[in-house]
């Protein structure tokens, strides 16, 4: 069959993903083990998972994969992994009071965590109420989806040429990307590498510091849980009431990892390799950085000047100036990037800092990192392109080309960025409108700042938003609809809009 | 003096227009002697008008109008004809309790209606509370502001390819636009004869209605008054329940009016020549009259359910269907295009309907009306430009241009379009969140549609907002900050922005 898209071929990936997403469960099974907890729930889901990926592998036509067909291969997975992840939620849930026992609240809550969001459905968190295999298995989607994303963004969006992906290329270092073969490319085996090493480092320190007695509830299991939802910027906890659950001090240690899982990875490599004044000398981590460290100024002084009364939130014992710098800078590494934990609920801060956060929230990471939303390098790309408009007002006839560092900005690449970012704008909007209208629909009304935060929640994969819908709230409320709505935004949002959406336009499928 | 601009050129034509400003000041002053007012007012304003206008003139170093001088020249215009329009306020307000004694609040009127947005911090609204001349000369403001508009789309923007605005004069027909010259072009000179013959028709039927017995308190003032602010999609009235202080008969009659205020004035010369299918075939105006077809139906389907229920506002005795129908176009035709009139207040409806009008107010009036916000035409191009992106993620290597009926889109055009909506979408973020952290700042906290729907209001010259800065509110009670804000950005707004922002680059007034 020489058709123009080879859906068979893409199926039959889906597959082998699926296939080795068994693998991954093997993480609860065990934790299930030590913990004497049930091991059917898990036991179960690996065999189904193996069997439809076998299955399912048999399809593939043994043709080479081409352009359409990864892009088909990428929205299907990410949807497939998705369905297939939520399986152990129905189970483990089934004739319990589980919310998760819902296909749709399980399915949200997987596609929550495949797509590294964050938003929880799940009611009461927390391993009294649930098995610790399954909150487990809550990080483990995070961390794979993380996997994820990077291979994704240095291996398969770049060779397509898609919203501009082709400038997280450029900065990456390293042999150059092979044609888009099934194989993982030689730079994203690199990215993660650093991936892996920051993972395991954070699960060190933080049950480093539970040894030495600086916190007392970070045990080895919860460790690893949040190592797993803060690489991926993901901001799954096994706690209601976020990271606000731990100490201060694991606050303090989370925050450069979080900055950390917003940096384009390939500049550890430089590091790595002591090359410290590339890593600073990088548009886009100048730009990440020092927006930082203004929205963690701000903020801090507004909480300072006493805009969050209720910060003794997390049992500090330091002072207010100590703590008022700590919640800033880590609700800002936490927002700006799309990961979403919090340590303390924002949600009842004063409207002021709110506001700030809701800026922050538009940022989103950088590129070549696991961090969502519009992300920097799109919006200094943005930012030079309106001026180099203003520039041709007054001087028509100037050709002046967009810099990025020393590197001139391809015109395709300026293009699809600048769509990219009017059509996430776009998206945002109208989702925002239907999230209030929804609601309003079946009589719980949404406050504007709910909706609005909800719709920039999912499609910025951030997860938590404002109000009831805040970081220790809960989406359960939302109807199935708006829940739907959600799961396709997050679904989108992670991969970019445009690769999801493709899928669906005629000519997609047309030669 | 051989300079890059030469300011002197572009205030010494501003002077001129301040000059022609004085002769618009005859209208108030002949309202002042028929109701046998004071005429002090607009005695004095006409005499230090003419003078000051006389004296900036003499500034003219008698060189050619270059392109930089003309985007100076118009910048400058619309703002100091705002201040010297401003000083009736002033005067009439002096010593008396009128909120426009003081300046910001004069400004901010007359900036409110020489850029035909209609935003008002009068207060108490009404002949009774101020003189019929004061009253008039808000209407005229719009009026002035209208005729403007249609000289910068049509003669001066499509010159300096500023924002895509070239696609306006390539629907515009008659002869080809001459080059840039203090002279006033043919086309422009063609759509104000549209312009004053549907201000002299709506006049002439209103108060036809009024002699007919069909609207008892559209006397001939009022007739004048509402034609000249309903052409220039100003918004202005004289009463402070706007159009629901006059019958639905009246009501009825605004509508196609409005409508006509956005629509592309050059499609009444093909109209006029009796070419209708020319017009039908029109995409901007198939895409304006369908959004506005699609929008009463939504809102008359929510309306005629309940979703307003103190509808009886406007004294009308027809029967529910008709009065939902009516609400419905009327408001559509008042907010797509920017309006700003209302029938109803609809601040006062569920937050269903509010939302639809929120939507509304984004879509804006068509290329080569008077209509503010982001256009017909530039939605049209964004859309479609996307649905390339879309194109080209599946069909990288495919040359696709985008068409607007048969015309190929000039990619530059392309690029002006989509930065512009880019642009405006980002300053009325950032300008909402503004307005809130403001008004929380002097302890009148907004709630966020208040917020969003002042910026909006603003920006898109529509002039009300939702809650207290409703159609029948007032931004009196937002601080002189929040005003001045207001101020530049329907001054901005009004001007495509980009022709007010290049004038504070650096690279404006250099080679
Ligand atoms: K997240
Ligand atoms: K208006």
């Amino acid at each position: 069959m020489n058709t123009v898209v080879d859906w068979r071929k893409s199926v039959a990936l889906t597959g082998t993903v699926v296939k080795f997403l068994s693998v991954a469960m093997l993480v609860p099974l065990v934790v299930a083990l030590v913990y004497g907890e049930d091991v059917g729930v898990f036991g179960v889901s690996i065999v189904g998972t193996v069997l439809l990926g076998l299955a399912v592998e048999q399809l593939d036509p043994g043709t080479e994969l081409r352009e359409r067909e990864a892009l088909l291969f990428v929205a299907l997975t990410w949807f497939v992994v998705a369905v297939v992840g939520a399986v152990p939620y129905v189970l483990a849930g089934w004739g319990t009071a589980s919310t998760l026992a819902d296909p749709v609240n399980a399915l949200f809550e997987s596609m929550s965590g495949f797509s590294t969001t964050g938003a929880t459905v799940m009611g009461e968190i927390g391993t009294d109420r649930h098995s610790h295999a399954i909150m487990m298995w809550r990080q483990v989607t995070q961390w794979l989806g993380g996997m994820g994303i990077i291979v994704l963004m240095v291996a398969i969006l770049p060779e397509l040429a898609v919203n501009g992906a082709q400038l997280i290329s450029e900065e990456a270092p390293g042999p150059t990307l092979e044609k888009l073969t099934p194989r993982i490319s030689e730079t994203a085996r690199i990215l993660w590498q650093a991936y892996f090493a920051f993972t395991v480092l954070l699960a060190v320190l933080l049950y480093g510091l539970h040894l030495a007695g600086y916190a007392p509830n970070m045990d080895l299991y919860n460790s690893v849980a949040h190592a797993f939802s803060t690489l991926p910027t993901g901001g799954f906890s096994t706690k209601p009431a976020s990271i606000a659950a731990f100490s201060a001090a694991v606050q303090w240690v989370i925050i450069p990892f979080m900055v950390v899982a917003g940096t384009n990875f390939a500049l550890f490599w430089y590091l790595f390799d002591g090359e410290v004044r590339t890593v600073f000398e990088d548009t886009e981590f100048r730009a990440y950085a020092g927006a930082t460290a203004v929205f963690t100024a701000v903020l801090f002084g507004l909480l300072f000047s006493g805009a969050a009364p209720a910060l003794a939130n997390g049992g500090t014992t330091e002072g207010a100036f100590a703590n008022a710098l700590r919640q800033a800078a880590f609700q800002v590494g936490s927002l700006m990037n799309s990961t979403g934990y919090a340590t303390s609920d924002f949600a009842q801060w004063e409207a002021h800092s709110q506001l700030v956060l809701l800026l922050v929230m538009f940022v989103g990471g950088s590129a070549g990192s696991t961090g969502g939303g519009i992300k920097v390098v799109r919006w200094l790309i943005v930012l030079k392109t309106l001026r180099r408009e203003l520039f041709h007002a007054s001087h028509p006839d100037a050709v002046r080309p967009v810099r990025l560092g020393d590197v001139v900005v391809d015109e395709e690449a300026i293009r699809g960025v600048v769509g990219f970012t009017l059509l996430y704008l776009l998206v945002f909007g109208f989702a925002a409108v239907f999230i209030a209208l929804d609601a309003t629909r079946v009589g719980i009304p949404l406050t504007p700042m709910e909706a609005v935060g909800a719709s920039l929640a999912a499609i910025g994969n951030i997860g938590p938003a404002f109000g009831r819908l805040g970081p220790f709230g809960s989406y359960l409320m939302l109807p199935d609809t708006t829940k739907v709505v959600m799961i396709l935004l997050m679904w989108a949002g992670r991969l970019e809009i445009i690769t999801v959406l493709v899928v669906f336009t005629r000519s997609f499928w047309q030669r």
